[in-house]
């Protein structure tokens, strides 16, 4: 059977998350349902990163197994019947059976968006985080440098988290002021549970001054649930790529 | 009484247009019914711009009086009583009588966002316009310099528009292109209803290859409605700031 490899945006918000859950809302759910319509039994998609309850992608990477071979039309037909979800298929390609989206992956990629003003958001509702207090970036980036490299990182680590070890490795995590707008981009091979919504929230801690950016080491080196700052929310935070060999 | 002048953000998508209509949500209501729980007595706001049902802000300019002086606590106050409007007050200073949003204002601009791909919008959803053909921005841009400074725009004129006349001055139009985006930016003191739209629709046409980079210029000197491109939807276009002396 083809098997192809799909590109995919989507608005996390209506979601519980990427995971299939009986009776709820959610993008593997969608995404099988519109695969199953096209192609006429059960399909079964497979995504690289099993995204959090309303947190968003633009870089989500899945694959699927069809019986039908449809060439370069898979992304337009998904795109119909995906309607009106907000659930897109950016591109599909045909990949050999040796391909499995999340086995195979190399490195996840994620964005945190953070809106750093007083006023309520008006069109960037449900997509970013706002923080009202004045944030330095500089200071977060600081902190945050402290993550990278192999480390225990259960401070960071929710306590629904399924993964075998709390041991992972951060690749790079930079911090960055655009405007108004606070960007937190960072990449490892892989994550655990919340671990980038509770590194973000613990930088705030550190970038609105509450604690000095020593303190982010410290927290880390604690390897203690307790001592993490509160967990930034879903609606900031993007799948934006995830890299294979 | 205290006069200010606020600079406000907005989502179009539920109101139709900035303008008050009887029984119909709009912005300026929106705004109005606020200003006036702030201030306990009907208050009546003033905007630089007409913006349509739809059309988004992220610098609108408006003006009240209040009968109460609040200082700097206004923006924070208005923002209290629109919630949950996606209208967000950015700023609000204390202006002298003399200030007229709307009749002070010597230039508006107006930004227009094309995601350029087949994939249907998840995330800009309402905040963009779709266009499946390729388009050039490069020819795009070198149409649009056919529409700079003072023409009959009545080609880009929409039949119900009010205006005392069809002519107008447009100081600046851009095109580029930023990855799958196409981004539109212009400026003039002010502009005829339904203009940015119809100039930009009118230049998807040329920028998707339907038209040579002349016709521009041949629609807009001919100076008749019926050789108007189709008129770009609401959802792509922001006012995005409003100059005063």
């Amino acid at each position: 059977m083809p098997r192809y490899r799909l590109l995919i945006e989507y608005h996390g918000g209506p979601y519980q998350g990427w995971m299939k859950l009986p009776g709820k809302p959610t993008v593997q759910a969608a995404l099988e349902e519109a695969a199953s319509k096209l192609d006429g039994r059960p399909v079964e998609v497979f995504g690289a990163g099993r995204t959090d309850s309303g947190v968003h992608a633009t870089g989500q990477v899945a694959h699927m197994d069809l019986v039908t071979d449809r060439g370069g039309k898979v992304a337009d037909a998904m795109n119909f019947h995906l309607r009106p979800h907000p659930i897109a298929v950016l591109a599909a390609e045909g990949v050999n059976d040796g391909f499995h989206a999340r086995f195979s992956a190399t490195q996840r990629h994620y964005r945190y968006v953070v809106v750093n003003r007083r006023a309520d958001l008006a069109l960037e509702r449900g997509l970013a985080w706002r923080v009202p207090s004045k944030l330095s970036a500089g200071k977060m980036h600081e902190a945050a440098q402290a993550f990278i490299g192999t480390h225990d990182f259960s401070t960071f680590r929710d306590a629904d988290c399924q993964a075998a070890s709390p041991v992972k490795t951060l690749n790079e995590f930079k911090v960055w002021r655009d405007g108004e707008h606070v960007i937190f981009t960072c990449r490892a091979q892989s994550f655990i549970h919340r671990q980038v919504r509770s590194m973000v929230g613990s930088l705030v801690e550190v970038g609105r001054g509450r604690h000095p950016v020593s303190w982010a080491k410290d927290i880390l080196d604690a390897a203690d649930r307790t001592e993490c700052g509160p967990i930034a929310p879903a609606d900031g935070l993007y799948l934006t790529q995830v890299d294979y060999d």
